[in-house]
């Protein structure tokens, strides 16, 4: 077949390209075998052997397609379809691979194998597009290590702190990263100049159940919740769990747990917009006849509205000193990871709401309460979401499940937006 | 010496003799050593190799006095100072030398050294006595494994529970067991006929306060409190922490929490002279970014009436069963471990009181909030505990502490009370 070249941006011109769905799903059955575990989910986190097991089947997968493999320095994984224009920037269609403990078999793998989908067929169809397109799967989306470590690395947003030497706790994730092939101190080198792209697109699961509710095909994500991650350690006295007075008692974990109902209540009632989560809790010594000594735990909070941010953040840490001060407790606050809120491009948003309206899908705009790559992406390139519906809105857990037809809607989608973002560049 | 056999009860015929501090306390310090942590403490948890270090060494410091090793089939390690009446009976002299995680060096080591003590000064000052006097230290007081398990066998309360193939969670046990040259199926040939005893005493650190407010010397033990020990999961439901609507979550550990604040209230509220305590928890699946799904925690509370004691079960399950339901959750609860309220023997009671009186000592009678063999052992033979202060109450804690005057005070009233009864017998 000859090469098309479109230049105007008339829907009548974007060629009417539909995605396979026998082979994307094919490939999402193989890929979920990487890692699986015996409830039906994935444990895949970042740079464990499931991972690059996984890894190393899309890399075979983008070169049975006849696509180039471009591996960077901080461990993301394209497959490349170029554009005849050498020059040309490169829109990127991505996601991850890498899963949470015990998660499930949609979150990031339908958008990095629906982008991969969408090359093959632009490249069957003989089209030739004025952009490079990329499928790509970013490094430790879910922060088994730092959170958006592949998508911060291509913006330009990881530190030294992420992985050098002096930071003692960085030597676990450096030889997880050596082990994978990766240098640390190369992993910068991952930055892309933001003027070589063109944009980015994601496709991702719901994982909440606004879409199913409203009964709508399609979200079109306006923005992301910005996110603050906080380690606290309460700190009390260890004791006879029989013999020490009930009201001279230092207890580390009743202390925590008036924290975590009390954080849980104010959110509620102060911050209906906000999420929090306490997600963990270890306690020392541990013993059912020892009052705790030690509660650590980890918590986070999200919201879309970062002035709200800094307001939640204030009266979270207050509740946690009040709850140690009520018990005798020391309290010791750590902010672990902070994301910024941000707002996806307009453009790109009108475009992913032409290409629904091609295809006869209904669609609605809503706000993201999890974190994604296109949170750093948005910062750096014209980038948009695109949303499916997630069955009874759960994620990160096994149970996870979108009806295929709602993925192969989702794949749709991302293909015709492709078409026209990279027809208008 | 020629050897002295006294007959009556007068006070003014019991030989007044007292323990050798100094030697005392170097058995102290030496014993010490044994699983001794950087912070000051002890980690000598039942059987672990640190524990049989300390026996095999009190062995050596029984044969080194020239009495008589007795090592019974469930690990007891007892010496022996034989009455000159082949037939008579045994008062014992107990207490355990094991320790909980990060304890303390006086809990338990101190009755046992001073049990010793009491039948070295005895032998030296060649006094013959109508029983046999045995100081022995008794298998996993601190329920490391199994709460007073010793003792139970001991006392015939062992059952085939405890130790036997079928129960599968026996296993980690049986081998302990096995690894200390205790075989599990034999553990039963330990229980001594009730006949053969002429009583028990237990010299042992308060691990309250209530001595060291009320300014007194010695407690003299009236009961022992009764204790029960609840496992509970709570289950909910795992899901994305950012996405999931808050007011769907099924949040596993925000319903645990709110359990443990509810039940520490209501024991306060509703039981001024019952304890609680909620050791340990643990989450699953654990991440920051997930809600939890389960959370499994221990918990155990004491009184010293069994009424009491029933009411207060019913209260907290219906509270653990009412968190459950308020965040959409289940929960199971299983009792762990059930230990009697006891009373101690009246008799008993009065003799370490003229005891104390003989030397001049000031004492008060109280109700012991901790479990101790002598829980078991009152229900098998007349038996009495001798407290004595802890420094700020403070117990299972590497800060313990109990002032050296006051530990030769317990062993000079445990020698006293013994060579009283012994006198009776």
């Amino acid at each position: 077949m000859e090469g098309l070249v479109l230049q105007t941006l008339s829907s009548a011109i974007i060629p009417d390209l539909k995605i396979n769905s026998e082979r994307l799903r094919a490939d999402f059955e193989e890929l979920a075998q990487f890692g699986a575990s015996p409830g039906g989910g994935i444990n895949r986190l970042a740079l464990s052997p499931e991972d690059l097991q996984a890894r190393s089947w899309f890399a075979n997968r983008i070169e049975e397609a006849g696509l180039e493999v471009n591996d960077d320095d901080a461990g993301n994984l394209g497959g490349v379809l170029p554009s005849p224009d050498e020059n040309a920037r490169t829109l990127l269609l991505g996601s991850h691979l890498d899963s949470v403990p015990e998660g499930g078999r949609f979150d990031g793998s339908v958008g990095v194998l629906a982008g991969l989908e969408c090359l093959r067929v632009i490249q069957e169809a003989g089209v030739e597009l004025p952009v490079h397109l990329e499928a790509i799967d970013f490094t430790d989306d879910e922060g088994c290590w730092r959170s958006l470590f592949g998508s911060r690395a291509l913006t330009g947003r990881l530190t030294p702190e992420d992985v050098n030497d002096a930071g003692s706790d960085n030597a676990p994730f450096r030889a997880a990263l050596t082990r994978a092939g990766i240098i640390p101190r190369e992993v910068f080198n991952a930055q892309r100049p933001s003027d070589t792209l063109a944009g980015y697109l994601e496709v991702h699961i719901e994982q909440g159940s606004r879409l199913e509710r409203a009964n709508t095909e399609i979200g079109v994500v306006t923005g992301i919740v910005g996110r603050t991650t906080y380690d606290l350690v309460f700190q009390g006295q260890a004791g006879h769990s029989g013999t020490t007075d009930m009201y001279r008692r230092k207890d580390a974990l009743r202390g925590a747990s008036q924290f975590i109902v009390r954080a849980h209540d104010l959110v509620r009632e102060r911050y209906g917009d906000g999420v929090f989560n306490c997600g963990n809790i270890a306690v020392k010594p541990g013993a059912f006849n020892i009052i705790p000594s030690e509660a650590h735990l980890t918590f986070e909070f999200r919201h879309v509205n970062e002035g709200l941010m800094a307001e939640m953040e204030r009266a979270l840490i207050s509740a946690a000193r009040e709850s140690a001060a009520a018990n005798g407790l020391t309290v010791s606050t750590e902010v672990v990871a902070q994301m910024p809120a941000v707002s996806m491009s307009g453009k790109v948003i009108q475009t992913v709401e032409q290409a629904c309206d091609d295809l006869g899908l209904n669609h609605m705009r809503l706000v993201s309460y999890s974190g994604h790559d296109a949170q750093m992406l948005s910062l750096y390139t014209p980038s948009a979401m695109i949303f499916i519906p997630s069955a009874d809105g759960i994620s990160h857990n096994p149970r996870e499940f979108t009806r295929w037809e709602d993925v192969v809607n989702g794949a749709n989608v991302l293909l015709r937006t492709a078409l026209r973002l990279a027809l208008k560049s």
